[in-house]
C-alpha cells in the first residue's frame, strides 16, 4: 500500500473508531461482559488458527533472538492464558458510571463527577501477539474503542487473534469499529497515529522498549500515556530487620529481573555495610546476580566490578545490579532523586520516622516500606490486569488497569438556576 | 538577547524550577499559606510600582484594541482584587496529601493513593496581568513551581506583580525558583518551554485564545492542559418549562458574552417551537442579540439572519446566538456530538427520563440539567478560583483549580513481603 492510499485508509479506521467509541460509551456492563466472555470463547475456539498464523510469524523471525522468538511463541498453555485473562477481564467491576464525587452548591446545584471512557486509544507495541487481547480487553471493559498496532514481527498472529476479539463484537452487537487492528506493518501508519488520525484518538499508549516510547513521545500530537524505565531503588536503612532486607532486596532483583519493578540499585547505610551488606551481597551472588558497587562496597566484598556514573542510570532488567553506600536516609533521597526514574523505590527499616520521610520526600509513582519492588503490579495493588505502569506524572501514574483508561464528567441537575 | 545566550538561560530556570518544586513539595500547608498572604500583602503594599509599570505598558500600547487595552488596563481596584485573589486562594484546603483512596490486600499490604504536587508548571499567556498572580498562587497552593511567560504588551506590568509574588516566598523562606518570570519577550523562548527545557517543565497550561493554544498544542513535548473552546448548546426540550426555559437561555447567552461557558447554540424541540421559542428569541433579541436561524426558526420569527453549516461550528463569544430547531432529544445528541467541543451543554425539560437520557449521552465535560451553562466555572461549582477550563479528555476536564494541578502516588506500607 502506498502513502496516498494509507492516508484516507487510517482516517477511515479513525471515523469507524469514533463510531465504536460512541456505542461502546453506552453499552451496558453486560453487552461489554457478553462480547469479552464470546471473545475468549472464539480464542479457544480458533486456537489452531491462532497456532497456525503464528507459526507463520516464527517461521518468518528466524533471525531474532532467542529472547524475542520466545515472545512471538504461542502455544496451547499461552492461548489458553489469554483466554483466561480476558475472561479475568470481564468479571472486573464495571468502571464506568462510577460517582467519584458528589456535591450539592448552596443554589441548589447538584453536582456528580462520573467516570466515563476517554473515547479511541491507539496502542502500539512491539512484538508480544498476545497484547492484542488484552489491550483490546482493557480498552473494551472501560468502554474505549481502541486502534491497535502491533509489530510486523507478529502480524499473523495478530490478525488472528484480532478475528477472534471482533467475534465477540459481534456476539454482542457491538460495531467492529470498537476494536481495529492496523492491516499494514508500514511504519507510515504509526506515525498517522501519532498526529491523531484526523482528531480521532484520544490518547497513545506505547508497548514496548525504550526507543519505541521515545519516538511516540516525540511525534505525538495527541496525549500519551507511556513507560518509560523503572530505575527501582531498595534502600536498606541502618535500623534494618536484617533477614527482612536480604529477602526483600533479593526478590527485588531476582524474582523476576525483566520486570519494570525489578530493583536495579541497592543503597545501604554505612553503619550497616558489613553486618547487612555482605549477606545480601552473598545471597544476591549465589543467585547469579552481578554486583557492582562503589568504592566502600568494594571493600566489604570480593571481586566487584567497580559501579561507574552511568551504573546509577541504567535499568539493567537483566541480574545485574549497582550496590552504593549511603550516609542515612537524607542521602538515600538525595541518591534516588537525582538518579532514579520515579518509578517505584522501597526502604527497609523498623524506624517508622525515618519510613515515613522517605515515603513522604520522594516522587515517585510508588513509594514502599519493607515491601518488595516487584509489588509494583496492577494485580499485585488488586487492580486486575493492567496495560502498563505510567511512568510520567499526569492522569494516572502507577499500574494502568480499567479504572485508569477512564476519564469523567460533571453532571450537574439543577430547578431552573441562572447565574447571578 | 540571542538564542545562543537565551537556552543556557532557559534551561537554568527549568533547573532552578526543579529546585523550587522539591521545597514546594516539602513545604507546610501553613508555610504556603504564609507566602500567599505575604504575597497578597506586598501587592497592595507596591499598589503604585505596578500602577506605574502597567502605565509604561500602557503607554507602549497605543495600538491595541480597546478591548486589548481594557485587558491590560489596571486600576486600583484591580489591583486589590488581585490581591484578594490570592487571599482566598491561600484560605482554600490545600489539596497535597489528601488520601484520595486507601485499601488493604490480602498479603497485609497496605496501599495509599495520596496526592501530591505534578512538579514545574509552565504557563503561557496574553495580555492580562493578572494572570501573573492568579497563576502563580494556583500553583503555590498546589505546591508547584511554576514558570510564568506572560505576553510581551504586559511586559512591565507582569514584572511588578511577579516582585510581589516572589517577596511572598521570601517571607515564608520558599526559595525564588518556586516562581520564575521568563524575562525576555523573545518568542523562541516559548518554544524551549514547550519542549520541556530539559526535561524539567512537566506541564504546560495555555492561557489565551485559540491560536496560542493551537501552537502550544502543536509544538509541545511535554503534556499540555488546555481550553481549547467552549461551543455550548442550550437544548429546550418539548416538555420543558417555558418560563424557565426563557430564564435560562437569556443568561447562558447574555449574562456574559465572552466567556468559554457561554451559549453559542440553542436547539429547541421543533414541537415547542411557536410556543416557547418565540418568547425565548424575543427575549434574546430585546437583550441585543443578533440570532442566526435554520428555516424552521426563520419561519417563526422575523428578520433572522439565516444560519449556515459554519454557523454550528462558531464559538461567537458575542452576543450572537445560532437557534436551530430538532426532532426531540436523539436528535439534539446528535447535533451537540457533531458539531460541538465537549466543553458545556444543558437541556431544559420537567421530563427526568429525557433529561438521563441527554446527561448520559453526551460525551462533554459538563452537562447540566435545567441550568444554566454560566454556571461552567471553578468558583460555581465550588473549587474556589480555576486556572481555566480544560477541554482535553485527559487528566482533568472543566474547571482546573488547585486540586486538579495536583498529581498523586501509592503509598505502599508492607511487613517483610516479597512477591512470591
Amino acid at each position: 500500500m502506498n502513502l496516498r492510499e494509507l492516508a484516507p485508509e487510517m482516517n477511515a479506521m479513525g471515523a469507524a473508531a469514533r463510531g465504536g467509541a460512541a456505542a461502546l460509551r453506552e453499552a451496558s456492563p453486560e453487552t461489554k461482559t457478553k462480547a469479552l466472555l464470546a471473545a475468549a470463547k472464539a480464542i479457544r475456539a480458533h486456537a489452531n488458527d491462532i497456532l497456525a498464523a503464528n507459526a507463520k510469524d516464527m517461521n518468518a523471525a528466524s533471525d531474532l533472538s532467542p529472547a524475542l522468538k520466545d515472545r512471538l511463541l504461542l502455544d496451547d498453555k499461552r492461548i489458553e492464558a489469554m483466554a483466561k485473562g480476558i475472561e479475568e477481564i470481564a468479571g472486573l467491576a464495571d468502571p464506568v458510571g462510577r460517582e467519584l464525587a458528589r456535591w450539592k452548591r448552596p443554589n441548589g446545584l447538584d453536582i456528580a463527577r462520573v467516570a466515563t471512557p476517554i473515547g479511541v486509544i491507539g496502542i502500539i507495541y512491539e512484538s508480544r501477539p498476545n497484547v492484542t487481547a488484552d489491550a483490546a480487553a482493557l480498552c473494551l471493559k472501560s468502554g474505549n474503542a481502541c486502534i491497535l498496532r502491533g509489530g510486523s514481527e507478529s502480524a499473523q498472529s495478530s490478525r488472528a487473534i484480532h478475528a477472534a476479539m471482533v467475534e465477540g463484537l459481534r456476539a454482542a452487537n457491538l460495531p467492529e469499529g470498537a476494536i481495529q487492528l492496523v492491516p499494514t506493518t508500514d511504519r507510515a501508519a504509526v506515525g498517522m497515529m501519532l498526529k491523531g488520525l484526523d482528531g480521532t484518538i484520544d490518547l497513545i499508549i506505547p508497548r514496548g522498549g525504550k526507543s519505541l516510547v521515545a519516538r511516540v513521545q516525540d511525534e505525538a500530537r495527541v496525549p500519551v500515556l507511556a513507560h518509560l524505565e523503572g530505575i527501582c531503588h531498595v534502600y536498606v536503612h541502618e535500623k534494618a530487620d536484617s533477614a527482612m532486607a536480604r529477602a526483600i532486596a533479593l526478590n527485588a532483583k531476582m524474582r523476576r529481573t525483566g520486570i519494570c519493578g525489578a530493583a536495579e540499585t541497592l543503597l545501604i547505610d554505612r553503619a550497616v555495610l558489613q553486618s547487612h551488606g555482605v549477606p545480601i551481597l552473598a545471597d544476591l551472588k549465589n543467585a547469579g546476580c552481578e554486583i557492582r558497587g562503589d568504592e566502600a562496597v568494594q571493600k566489604i566484598f570480593p571481586d566487584l566490578i567497580p559501579a561507574t556514573e552511568e551504573d546509577w542510570r541504567t535499568e539493567y532488567l537483566d541480574a545485574i545490579i549497582a550496590v552504593k553506600a549511603v550516609d542515612g536516609v537524607e542521602d538515600a533521597i538525595r541518591h534516588i532523586e537525582t538518579y532514579g526514574s520515579h518509578h517505584t523505590e522501597s526502604i527497609v527499616t523498623e524506624d517508622a520516622r525515618t519510613a515515613e520521610r522517605f515515603l513522604n520526600a520522594l516522587d515517585s509513582a510508588i513509594v514502599m516500606w519493607n515491601a518488595s519492588t516487584q509489588f509494583a503490579d496492577g494485580g499485585e495493588f488488586g487492580m486486575g490486569a493492567e496495560i502498563g505502569i505510567g511512568t510520567g506524572k499526569l492522569h494516572a501514574r502507577g499500574p494502568v488497569g480499567v479504572e485508569q483508561l477512564t476519564t469523567f464528567k460533571y453532571i450537574v441537575r439543577g430547578n431552573g438556576q441562572i447565574r447571578g
